[in-house]
This record gives C-alpha cells, sequence and structure tokens, in this order.
C-alpha cells in the first residue's frame, strides 16, 4: 500500500508539469512518451457536412499548432526534450467525430442553445504510438472545446512541434453551463476589434458567455435601428458606437468560437444617457450633487411611474433584445437610488395619479420589460440587490436593487446576477431564484486601482483591495448553500468595469486573471473535493498565459520569468 | 478689489482649461484669442549648424502637429471652438534661437552633462496676431524642451490645427535636475523597442532620467564585452540580451530625446544571476529556503569579502561604467543579506584571513568599487538603507543596505537613492548625502498587484496599497527637511520593478502616473506654495494622457471619457 501510494503522488506531481491543459479538464490521464506532430499533420472531420465554423476552427487550431511556437516552461525551454524526438512517433491526424445519432448543428447554434441543453462535453485521445488522434463529442460545440484542449498539448523547439505526455486521454465537461466575461463599454468605448480579440481569448479557456454592459449612463454607443437617435446623441462620438452591423458581427463572431452574447442594458438606473435624446424619460437628469441621485456621476434615472418611460423602455428593451440569438437578456436593476424619485415631480405626479407605491411601480417597470423579454422566448436576467448597498460612501440609505431589497414579486424563473458580495447568493437561493455569481469581493477586475473621482484625493477603489488571480481562484460557488440551492447556481462571470479602462489596458486588466474564473467555474471550484490549488495551478497558469502572448494577447506576467521556468521555486516556502 | 479678485479668480480658472501643458511651467501666461497652424506652418532655428539631435527633434515636432489630432477635451471636442475659425489668425513659423553667447552643442551632449551645469530652461512666446512664435534657451536641451511645451498648445477640429489661447508666453525651468523613470529589465525582459517607446513618453513629459536597474537575480540580460559569458549564461535566452549595439542605440535614442541613461549594477546583493557563469563568486548560491537568503528567490550575493570576486567585481563596474555617457553610474546595494554571508564557509574563511569584519569588507567593496566609477570622472550613487529594512516578512534583521544600516565612510560626494521609505529623506541627507527621492510609499508602480510568489494564496504586495496618481502627485520632495537639507535633494525617480510586468503591460502601468512624478519634480511638488493641486491638475493630466494615446502609447484612462470631457462634473463635491 505504501508503495502504491507514492507512486499515485509522483504521478500526480508529473501529471502537473507535463499537461497544462487550461482548465483543468474533468479527467486527464498521461503518459511520459513523446511524440512529434507531422508537417503534414491534418485535421479530419467525418460530419457530412461539416460546418463552416468548425472548419474554420479547425484552421484557427491549424494556425496555433504552427504559429504558438511555445518553448516548454522550463529550464533550456525544451532543450532537454530534444533527445528524444529522433525515436520518437509522429502523429499524422486527428479525427473529429460526432457521437452516433447526434445532429449535425453548427457550433454557432449550439452556442446559443438554452443553457439546460447545451453540451460541450468531448472526448480526446491522443495515442504515445504515432496512430491517429480522436475527438469526440455530442456536439460541434463540444469538439470545439476539444480542439482549444489539444492545441494545449503541443510545445515547440527547435522547429519540432511535439508533446512529451503522451498517451494523453481526456473526459470533460463543464462543472457550470454559464461562465462569462462581463464587459461595460460605457464608461470607456472598446472598438470591435478589441472585442473580437477578447473573445479569441475567452474560447482560449472555454468561457462562453460575453456579458456585454454596453450602455450605462456615461454613454450609449448602442445603435437601435428603432430609436437612432440615442446613439447619435448619447454616443462619445460618431465613431464610437457599435452599429447594427457590428453588434451582428460581434455575435457571429463570438458563437462561431462557442460564445453567446447575453446583453444586459441596465434599468431603470444607469442609463442617464439616454437623456441625451430623450430628456423626458429621465428623473433627476444631471441633478446635483449627483451624490445625492446615483452612485456615480451623472445623475439620472428613467422615470418608471411614467406611462410614456414605461411604453418606450418596454419598446427598447424589445428592440434591443430582439437583435440578439441569446436565450437569455438581462434588464439589470442594480443601484436604483429612491432619492432620485424622490425628488422628481414628475415620478411623484405619476405615482399620485396611478396610486401606486414607487416600489409598486418598479414592480410593474419590471414585470413590464420581462413580459417582452419572455414573448421572445428568453429567459430574464435582474441584479439582485442587498440590503448594503454601499458602493459610494453616501448612498447606502437610498439605493435599491432587485430581489433582495426591493421586495419584488418576479417569478423564480427570472436568474439573478450576484455582485454586491458572495455572501448574498445564499438568500437569492433561498428565495428560489437562479444565480450567476458576480461577487464584487471575488471578481470585480477594477478593484484596487485606486479612486478616479476628481477631489478624491486620497481615495482607493471602493473595493479594493486589488483581486488577485489567487483570490479569483479560491472562490467556492457552493460556499454555504443547500444542496437544493447549489443546484440553482448557473455558473459565474467576471466582469470589467470600465471607469479606468479602454483598450490601452483590456488586455492586461483581464488577462490572465479571466482565466482564474475560467477555471473555477468549468472545472468546478474549490467546493468540488479538492481540486483546485493555487499552487498545482500556477505552472499551468504561466502556460496559458505564455500562449495568450505567442498569440498577441497581452496578458500579464504573473511572475518573474525566473519563476515561471522553475515550478515551485518561487513558493513562499521554497 | 471685490471685481479685481473675481477677474484674478475667473482667470485663474480659465488658465487651467485654456492650457494643458504638463509639467505645469514655471510661468506661463495665456490669452483667450484663437489662431491656426498654418498648412505651410515651418519650424526654423537660427543656430548655425543645427545639430542633427535637433533637426530631427523639430521633425517630431512637426508630425505631432500634423498627427496628434487631438480634440480639445470639452462637449464637442472643439466644434465650439470652429466660429473662431474664420477669422483667427495663422501662425506661420516658430523660431528657434539660443541666448547670445550660448556655445551650440547637440541635445545629446547637454543631456548627459553633469546635474549642475545642465541646462534646460527656455522662454517661449506665441503672439496672438499670426506674427511668428519664438522659442529661445542657452542650449539645444531647452530648445527641446520648448518644442514639447509647443506641441501640447495645439488642438484639431475638423482639418484645423489651432490653438485657442494665445497670447502664450512662457518663462520654464525645472526645479529639480534629476527627474527619472526606473526600469528593472532582469525579472521580466524588454525589448528594445519597448524601451524606446517609454524614451519617448517620457521626453513628452520632460523626464531627463532613464535609471536602468538592468541586471539582477533573476537574469543577466546585459552584453558586457569584457565578460561575455555573463549575459550568455545568464540571459533568459539568446534573443533576451542587450547587445553592446543596442545599448549604445538606447543611449543615443534617449540622450537625442534630452534624457541621461544612468546604469544600476545592483551589488553585491541582486546579482545571483552571474552565478550561472561565475558560481565562484557567489555566496549562498541558490541556497534554500530562499527566505533565510534573500529578500526574494533565488539566493546569492557577490562574495564581497573574496579577493578574487572583489577584483572581479571592479572589474565588471568599470566595463559597464565605461560604456555609458551619463555622469552618474549607480552601484546600488540594497538588501544585502548578512545571513548568506554568515553561511558562507568561502566568506568566513576570507574574512578570517583578511581580519575584517563584515562591515569592513562591504566598506571595502564600496570603496574599491567607487573608486573605478570615480575614476572615469563619474559620481557614483547608491542605495540608502533604513533599520527597518522589511521588504519581504522574515528578512527584518539580517538585510543590510548602504548609507543608514551599514555604518559607511562612503564621502558625502556619493549620492543616495531614497527607497524604503519617504521618512528616510531626513536621516541621508542628515548625513550630508546629496539624494534622489524613489520612496516606496509613493512611487513604485508594482504595488498593490497582489503577491507574486507561489503558495501566497492569500497574499497582497509588500508595499500596498496601489499609488494612484494622484498618491503620487501629493509628495513633497522637502518634506521635513531643513533648507540646508533641502539643497541636497536632486529629484526623484519612479521606477517600474518587474516581478509582474512586462512588455504586455508597461505602458498601462507606467502612464499616465509616472506623468504625476514628472511634474512633482519639474514643478517643485507640493512644497513649493500651492502650486500643485490635484483637482486642478486633472484636466491636464486627461490630456497628456489623451495625447499619449493619439501617439501610440497605451496610457490608461483616469476616470469615464464623459467625465474627462467635463471637467470638475465627476468631482467628489460636485
Amino acid at each position: 500500500m505504501r508503495l502504491k501510494s507514492l507512486f499515485v503522488v509522483v504521478e500526480f506531481l508529473f501529471l502537473g508539469r507535463a499537461t497544462a491543459i487550461w482548465p483543468a479538464p474533468g479527467t486527464i490521464s498521461s503518459g511520459t512518451r513523446t511524440i512529434l506532430l507531422s508537417p503534414s499533420f491534418r485535421i479530419t472531420s467525418d460530419l457530412n457536412p461539416t460546418p463552416q465554423d468548425l472548419s474554420r476552427a479547425i484552421k484557427r487550431t491549424q494556425t496555433h499548432l504552427r504559429s504558438d511556437s511555445l518553448g516548454r516552461l522550463v529550464i533550456g525551454r525544451g532543450a532537454g526534450d530534444s533527445a528524444t524526438f529522433a525515436s520518437a512517433p509522429v502523429l499524422r491526424a486527428l479525427l473529429l467525430s460526432l457521437s452516433s445519432g447526434s445532429e449535425v448543428r453548427s457550433i454557432s447554434d449550439e452556442a446559443v442553445q438554452p443553457l439546460d441543453v447545451r453540451d460541450e462535453s468531448y472526448s480526446l485521445s491522443v495515442p504515445d504510438d504515432g496512430s491517429d488522434a480522436v475527438l469526440s463529442a455530442n456536439t460541434t460545440l463540444g469538439l470545439l472545446r476539444g480542439l482549444i484542449t489539444f492545441e494545449q498539448l503541443w510545445y515547440e523547439f527547435d522547429g519540432n512541434v511535439y508533446t512529451i505526455s503522451t498517451p494523453v486521454k481526456v473526459e470533460d465537461a463543464p462543472a457550470y453551463a454559464y461562465r462569462g466575461l462581463g464587459l461595460d463599454t460605457s464608461r470607456n468605448f472598446y472598438p470591435v476589434s478589441d472585442i473580437k480579440r477578447t473573445l479569441d481569448a475567452m474560447s482560449w479557456v472555454k468561457l462562453n458567455t460575453l456579458y456585454w454592459h454596453v450602455v450605462d449612463s456615461q454613454s450609449f454607443p448602442l445603435e437601435v435601428d428603432a430609436f437612432p437617435e440615442l446613439a447619435q446623441e448619447g454616443a462619445y462620438s460618431a465613431t464610437q458606437v457599435y452599429s447594427e452591423a457590428d453588434v451582428q458581427d460581434i455575435i457571429a463572431y463570438a458563437a462561431a468560437r462557442g460564445i453567446d452574447v447575453v446583453l444586459e442594458l441596465d434599468t431603470p438606473g444607469h442609463e442617464t444617457a439616454i437623456g441625451l435624446s430623450h430628456p423626458e424619460h429621465i428623473a433627476c437628469y444631471l441633478s446635483t450633487p449627483w451624490a445625492d441621485f446615483a452612485n456615480e456621476p451623472p445623475a439620472g434615472q428613467l422615470r418608471l411611474a411614467t406611462p410614456a418611460t414605461l411604453n418606450f423602455s418596454v419598446e427598447l428593451v424589445s428592440a434591443v433584445s430582439s437583435k440578439f440569438r441569446s436565450s437569455l437578456f438581462s434588464t439589470g436593476g442594480d443601484e436604483v437610488n429612491t432619492n432620485c424619485y424622490a425628488q422628481d415631480a414628475q415620478t411623484q405626479a405619476d405615482l399620485q395619479a396611478s396610486g401606486m407605491t414607487l416600489d409598486e411601480a418598479l414592480d410593474q417597470f419590471l414585470h413590464a420589460t420581462h413580459a417582452v423579454v419572455r414573448a421572445q422566448g428568453k429567459t430574464p436576467i435582474v441584479k439582485e440587490g442587498g440590503y448594503a448597498v454601499n458602493r459610494r460612501r453616501r448612498n447606502a440609505d437610498v439605493a435599491i436593487d432587485m430581489i433582495l431589497k426591493h421586495n419584488t414579486t418576479l417569478p423564480n424563473t427570472t436568474i439573478a446576477v450576484v455582485w454586491i458580495s458572495s455572501q448574498d447568493a445564499k438568500n437569492v437561493t433561498e428565495r428560489g431564484y437562479r444565480v450567476i455569481h458576480q461577487p464584487s469581493d471575488y471578481f470585480y477586475l477594477d478593484c484596487g486601482g485606486g479612486g478616479w473621482l476628481g477631489e478624491d484625493v486620497t481615495g482607493n477603489s471602493w473595493c479594493d483591495p486589488f483581486k488577485t488571480w489567487q483570490r479569483i481562484y479560491s472562490f467556492n460557488p457552493l460556499a454555504n448553500l443547500t444542496t437544493a440551492q447549489s443546484a440553482l447556481v448557473l455558473g459565474g462571470q467576471i466582469p470589467l468595469w470600465s471607469e479606468q479602462s479602454g483598450p490601452e489596458n483590456m488586455d492586461s486588466i483581464v488577462w490572465p486573471r479571466a482565466a482564474s474564473a475560467a477555471e473555477v467555474f468549468w472545472s468546478g471550484g474549490v467546493s468540488n473535493g479538492a481540486a483546485l490549488n493555487a499552487s498545482d495551478a500556477l505552472p499551468r497558469l504561466h502556460d496559458i498565459r505564455f500562449r495568450m502572448v505567442q498569440r498577441g494577447v497581452k496578458a500579464i506576467p504573473l511572475q518573474p520569468e525566473w519563476c515561471a521556468l522553475r515550478p515551485g521555486a518561487c513558493d513562499l516556502t521554497s
């Protein structure tokens, strides 16, 4: 028994070094044999026909196999491996196939399936004798995930593309169906090319959702054909707009990479920019001091109690939601400021006329906007709230959010994004809502960069400290939840709020930290036995980070290169 | 009197908006008249001959005037200015001249002059009637600084390049002679192109020193022709080396932009990488646990008490120092670990043979390495220390630094870099040393990014929190100093330590924060009356940040663009 235990440990350590797949697969076994990739290596599919987006994914994999040129992260960068090349078998092909009976659909169609039927599982086998590797799945989406895994097996030394860990067998599927990256394109604008590069990198770590917080109080960069004035007046400039064609381009680009684009139209707060074209719909528009009316400048919220504004809001949600393929659509709902409505004569008059309280008017607003989402066959998402809404110093008692603070009557088919604190997931699931984790205390990429308000000379960020990749990695999606509550966890997402970000630092603020979240939700997080351990993960995270850099995504170094080449040597206790 | 007071205030506010020169000039007056830049605008020099590097600087300015294409940071981005274009005078020329009797030397020669004779002052006048603008100075270096100022006056709208603030008169000179950016190229490597881009950006904010911490314990990327094995064995790879030609290229590129390159060869600690080619010179080479022997991995220090190592060190300092044009050269000296020497049998034997204490041996080492620096006509720089050297948890009692902790006998002609704490400047100047401020509690760009040691799952950075631009801006170079001590302050520098940085995040971690330090030391810092105020500075800092982005330097946004276009609207109390 003793010997066997030792053997298992040694094998485990070896596995940690030999394959560096990120996120870690459900099960993997690997050996110690080197094989080389043939110069004429082919990837073939027995699908009839092979969907165009799968053919293109195969081409991207072929490109990565040749252009990654990643030296293995060891001293000598693979020089020590080269002695095995002469006798190494040569891999000539990877064969892709769907499980028998599976219907052939495009990756893009599979990527936007409802969460409960989306299938990303796959099996991959790379023999150690040069015989063909095999990748199979129930869906083209699963095949895409397997291609991404296959790419990560290979290194380059002296012109040879090789792997040292055959035979490799992987059986893989995500622990959570929803694994997202949030992007705020309102506070500062990101060109389409930056979003596409981010979608590429997301696909490399099997993130499957872009949660697009496209507009906010600062700017309205989304062209909506039914309301062209919104972007014409509300965007920072004519060149800082996502046209209808851009949006379709982004949706298609994402879907082909297995990524669903979920739009958040954050209402009734976070919409001041609508006031540039429709001031009649905005309460406390640009009121000062802004801190009495909003969590950040400028102040302004949709006049939720005003019939014309309710109609406008419903039409806007309908118009925007209809453009997206996703089965999900978010109406936001965070940080609604009650003082704004209390001070707004129009809102007060409308409340009096209808005989409703503000809470009732908010409920009506929620039900009305969600009704059009549901009418399109989609599931609405809202932001959770909490009794401790305290993002900025002065608004603890005047901000309300959906679900927790606002005593909503939303049905349990609604999905809640839990953002204020990781502690809130318990309350939200207790009420029977499904949750997407987006806790500011673990996942907010913008935290720790200092305050950005003028005159706030000594200000730090409201959600200090900086969320390190280790902190993100330590998140437990099922913490404090019962089994029944755990079943309501759909997954999570890591958001980039852009008050102090733009295209300039997009890569460096997102990567590789977002990869940390990707592994939490693909592999299951710390709750899944002892599966996730930051020390074991570090060499693999270096690997995917170096691979991202090779592919043009400017992920930041995690350590001195000296440490990256010597796993464990820079551990605290080494 | 009342009216006059009001007038002064209005004028001050207007000035704050109308010109956005960074760093703020010593004195500036400006008006409210628009002038346009002629399509045939010329910059001429009456120097005979005009040095080639000045001609090239003129060409760069001409390029910036045309390619910045910066819309003014107001709502409409200058649309409101366009009504003034039709009647605006047109500027046809800027005339450059040296003060009568000034000797004509190249910018490059002026940039490497000793600090006490370097002259960066200039006068600039841009009339409001279209008559020629005039830039004069005592040196070509001053003319360069004036060109940089001139560039920042101009905006673009609808194809027109214009300024709205003529007549402009500037009389300018730096408050401090030494204004640096520190760069560590050992923990992670930066290609020459990244360094050049950084030198460009430095020149735009009138920083005048690149303090190049070129090698450290992790890698030795510097080619030294007398010791080619150092980089051959000590660099991360053959492509991660600064060749002798690269070094000359960097020095020349910097000098032409008014920047002196000061090399730091950090001895006797921070030199483990020498052990890859010369293990005989390194005590406690790769000893573990590393934390007993060094502040970060890997352990290893020059055997300062060993005669052969002392000779080697002197020859290395001599060989490296001789390649640099600067009148300054740093031998570092921080974080020397006494336990490393206590545990090293060779060092103990050599101490016994010579009858010296470790302190005496260190003093001998310092004097010997400094002697060759002085023999080359240069002034040596060392790192200060302090009794509270506590960068990593476990080494408070075993680390010594120069000057404060080590009772050095170094002469007062030595310059000290004060880094551990801003509090230490008083002690160092009390001992009569001239100081360069580099306080970790204000200026360390790497702070706040989280811990990078493996297994340090909850670790934050040792110098938390993140140093915001406001924090940097609040630094008082003369805090707690007497008048006599104040006279010993040469200036300061803002360093980038690269444990978690590389080319990927170089721009975003440095800019615009380093511009904050640039203004502190050009304009004098908070001690200079009430001159520096972060709220007044913010619109100007936005301006130079946007200009950097237009020129390809990925400086991060400081606020939502909404705020950048509305000075004051995002103030804490607006």
